[in-house]
């Protein structure tokens, strides 16, 4: 079946007081499109973020020694460092002017993923939402009872990964859609079993979506159609989060 | 704009003295798609392999001592350890039963992209192709001349990740598409420059198409409509692969 993704723009910036999901059902009806059941509805974590209030006014941050230290060490702005110390349960290499931690989510992520870009705001940055997941699923009951439409939602956010250059979007928070497809145990073409194979759907459904949005586009939304997910009522990001001991590029560290 | 990703199906198996290029203008006239200026072509790399003979009967293979000793340690059969350590520059990894490899090609996989699965000769296995890229200008020259469309190509495989669960598609071989597309010195919605932000957006197009491609359906082809790319003469997947010198989770191990 045919996959269509419709960017959705939203006029105007988000403010921490303004209703998220008014604004993206305002934004839809703007730009033409009617919700349908089974839409997969991509958000730009950076919107939910905003409309959290998780931007920080950098004049508030006192770094502590630690990100004075690594700040002055890296050449970044030591609040910054502050910041993405505070946002990471772990830091998992410092390296080349580059932090990589594991957030208190538990992804693996540059600058546990506090960024400032796209903020109206001079001197802030923006953290990740304390939990997308719920994110997700606030978004989702609100659209869904509004609308009464059966739809998925998907927060997405732009990560660098190992071994290859660039970056893709992958999800960090779902609601109502299972994360990864399972095709183990199931059979290919020739009656044959399947390798181990198990697909990150909402990663794909996050990059076929970041197509559509752009960085620099006031396009925070997407929508995609067509494509028939396994509904899930206990989603989550957290199944897209693989467990230290069985991650072969971090155990082997030690 | 609203890209759309189109399925299509190739009907029979592919066999080595097949004419991959006329097969697959065969398969969109019977799948109704007409080709447009613009569009992307994505083809599973498993379809181009078996096109090209990089099929290899098992029978004749010969385990080396180390293949052999590998194979006992890993239960995997050693005739399959001994393709992988020869598709390998280099074995990055093995543990949990798997061998992580840096092909020829320099990308970063499991088992060399050695694969079983969805091949109708038994006791057989895939390579991937020799030179994906070569194999994507190859079709796109061919496809290009017969159809008189502008078009992309972007010859994708089946990748794990570290850090996050679950597989997903990315490109092997590209063809008249820029692999990356280059945010730097750009200015967001605020006129603010961007973080460094560069897009893996062939990378993305690859997992787009995996949504209608799915892995046991015999749909080796999707069409990507509506997306606007950077048109790139000299594009390759080799500007998707991290040197190892600045990958951190490589250059970090020594």
């Amino acid at each position: 079946m045919t996959i269509t993704v419709i960017p959705v723009r939203i006029d105007g910036d988000i403010r921490s007081s303004d209703d998220l999901c008014s604004m993206i059902i305002r934004s839809l009806e703007t730009n033409g499109v009617s919700l349908e059941n089974g839409d997969i509805l991509v958000v730009a974590q950076k919107a939910v973020s905003k409309a959290e209030g998780r931007i920080v006014d950098l004049a508030k941050i006192k770094p502590s020694r630690k990100a004075a230290k690594l700040g002055k060490k890296l050449r970044k702005d030591p609040r910054i460092v502050e910041l993405i110390i505070n946002e990471a349960k772990e830091i998992v290499i410092v390296k080349n002017g580059i932090i990589i931690t594991e957030t208190k989510h538990g992804f693996i992520c540059a600058n546990s993923g506090v960024d400032q870009s796209n903020l109206s705001q001079a001197d802030s940055a923006v953290l990740l939402p304390v939990n997308p997941d719920a994110s997700a699923r606030k978004l989702r009951d609100c659209i869904t009872k509004r609308r009464n439409k059966d739809i998925a939602v998907v927060i997405t956010d732009t990560f660098g990964r190992p071994f290859r250059e660039g970056q893709t979007n992958v999800a960090v928070g779902v609601s109502g859609i299972k994360p990864i497809k399972n095709y183990i145990g199931r059979e290919d073409m020739f009656g044959k079993k399947l390798r181990v194979t198990e697909i990150a759907v909402v990663d794909e459904i996050a990059s076929a979506a970041e197509l559509v949005m752009g960085k620099s586009e006031g396009v925070p939304l997407a929508l995609v159609r067509g494509y028939t997910y396994d509904r899930c009522k206990k989603a989550s990001s957290k199944q897209l989060v693989r467990p230290k001991k069985t991650d072969l590029f971090r155990s082997s560290r030690r």
